[in-house]
């Protein structure tokens, strides 16, 4: 297990201080606990408060969106495990402002279960709490189940729209509307070249040969469509547009943003390399890109791969999208 | 070689198309020219111009710093190789606007010569040229003998402390004097922890053990100061801070920017625990820390491993630190 760590059972903790002593102008734990990350500047008030919450080993999911013009709190598990309903109400708590909290995580029945067990426990302290599930992994169930598919490097576009929304003052049931419409809007498919090691267990997430890949791989390793032979970046590139496009489906005319995300160990230029065919299949098809995000978004660590996200645009969803945002692992100016 | 790349021989080409297309609104290539970038927005007049370039493999270094506040200019080179002069002259005569242009890039031979050959031939055309070299990394050579010492992600506070002195339209003379007290009190060195694969070669640069961690590696995999056992992050860290602290050195009551650089497959988990580290040492010295960037800056691909960079800082140089910038890679809102 080669990785720059101390003792693997503080790999968590550890990382949440590093956070928090680089950005405490941003984030801070709530009561002090390192399970819990909320904003660390006053909320407005009666602002609509966003929490999200999901295992570690992800950055910069969940955590690092944390902050101005998207989410106002966090709950950390372990790595690639749910956090606690406790820790999620302790963060619900933290952050209600009186106009309720909007739940997006992702569609993993450890979180499921506890997310839901800490809306109850809010709802009874007179907390209201609504829920937006992410499920964008087209490779994770057929078209007719997505309430089944999993979600993946597309929340951050959940976490971006609503928190605009929600940062505008838009009432509960606005933003969850808001990030219902997003959710419904986004289609994501990845591959994995290599899996990541879980610094607890100390053994690989999956074997996979030196000439396959995984396609459309979950954040944890999960097996997606199956495996190939590795294939040229343009091929694989193809393969995965003709899923995304015809699932929404995605039209000529329409106008959507882009999401190239490394899984971690995969580097920057074979991300623009990805990116430069995306632009020329969208090109051909007669869609056009209103704007791009092409970084690590949600990593498994260090597994090599990368996921492509389309998200198909409206007005209201641009109002939101073009909006600032200012978190430890995301920052954007206004759009023009 | 496990990449998503396609024909290996156009790895640079198709690298920076897909940069073009995803940041027209911030750089273009000169002419045309896939091996010239330049910033696509119109020159402040009389604004001197800063000129950069370097192999390529290292994203965000050297081309994605080319924007507002930081660089004008890059001339890319293939696979950790240099940039040819011709390209470098093409850039310089693109980018001045008659005030000069600076070439800030780091101390390797092929780099120095053709810098040198591009300069002789850009003043032969009445092109006012200065240089300044960054040479951070301690491991490279001995402090008495600093001039040899390699340019590594330090060079990322000379872009950013000489781009913000440009762009508030200091003379070359001045914008030189700014890089080069920048480059004299900034302080670097990394660990690598596995290699990095050139596409074009498709061997690994080195060969490392399980268990072993290069001290002091380049970023294109040169040796250090040698093998050792990996250890923990935190014994890491200690020796790192000694050797680059005692360097300098940086004294109690310094004021500093501190800087954690993923070389590329080393997840950001890791690069936090490495900076929880880091603030405990500094504090304990009394070394004050002003603002911090955790990331990745300079690469090498897919290899393993980080590097930490210490600046030490005074009123002028945090003066330029602080301003905005916008680059395709690197954005930053005026610090408070």
């Amino acid at each position: 297990m080669k990785k720059i760590i101390n003792d693997p059972r503080n790999f968590v903790e550890e990382t949440v201080e590093g956070i928090i002593s680089a950005y405490s102008k941003k984030v801070k734990c709530a009561d002090g606990d390192l399970r819990c990350l909320v904003r660390s500047v006053p909320k407005k008030s009666n602002k609509v408060a966003l929490a999200t919450g999901g295992g570690s080993g992800h950055l910069p999911l969940f955590l690092g969106y944390v902050g101005q013009g998207m989410l106002d709190g966090c709950a950390v598990g372990n790595v690639f495990a749910s956090p606690s309903s406790s820790k999620m109400l302790k963060v619900t708590e933290y952050i209600d402002n009186g106009s309720g909290v909007l739940y997006i995580y992702g569609n993993y029945s450890g979180d499921k279960m506890n997310f839901n067990m800490a809306a109850n426990m809010a709802e009874s302290k007179g907390i209201k709490v609504e829920q937006v599930i992410g499920n964008d992994d087209v490779a994770s169930a057929e078209n007719s189940n997505k309430e089944n598919r999993r979600g993946i490097a597309g929340i951050f576009y959940i976490y971006k729209i609503a928190g605009a929304c929600a940062e505008e003052g838009y009432s509960l049931d606005e933003v969850k509307r808001i990030a219902q419409k997003t959710c419904f809007n986004v289609r994501t498919l990845g591959v994995g070249l290599s899996p990541c090691i879980i610094p607890e267990v100390s053994k690989p997430t999956f074997e996979i040969r030196e000439n396959e890949m995984e396609i459309g791989v979950g954040i944890h390793g999960e097996p997606g469509m199956g495996r190939e032979k590795l294939k040229k970046s343009d091929e694989i590139v193809e393969y995965i547009m003709n899923a995304i496009i015809k699932d929404l489906p995605f039209r000529k005319g329409d106008e959507i943003s882009v999401l190239v995300n490394g899984l971690g160990a995969t580097p920057r230029e074979e991300l623009f390399i990805v990116f430069r065919m995306v632009s020329k299949i969208l090109y051909a098809k007669g869609i056009n890109i209103y704007n791009t995000y092409i970084d690590e978004f949600a990593t498994s660590m260090e597994m090599a791969g990368m996921s492509i996200s389309l998200l198909k645009l409206d007005n209201e969803l641009k109002s939101f999208l073009k909006k600032s945002a200012n978190t430890p692992f995301f920052q954007q100016e206004e759009l023009i």
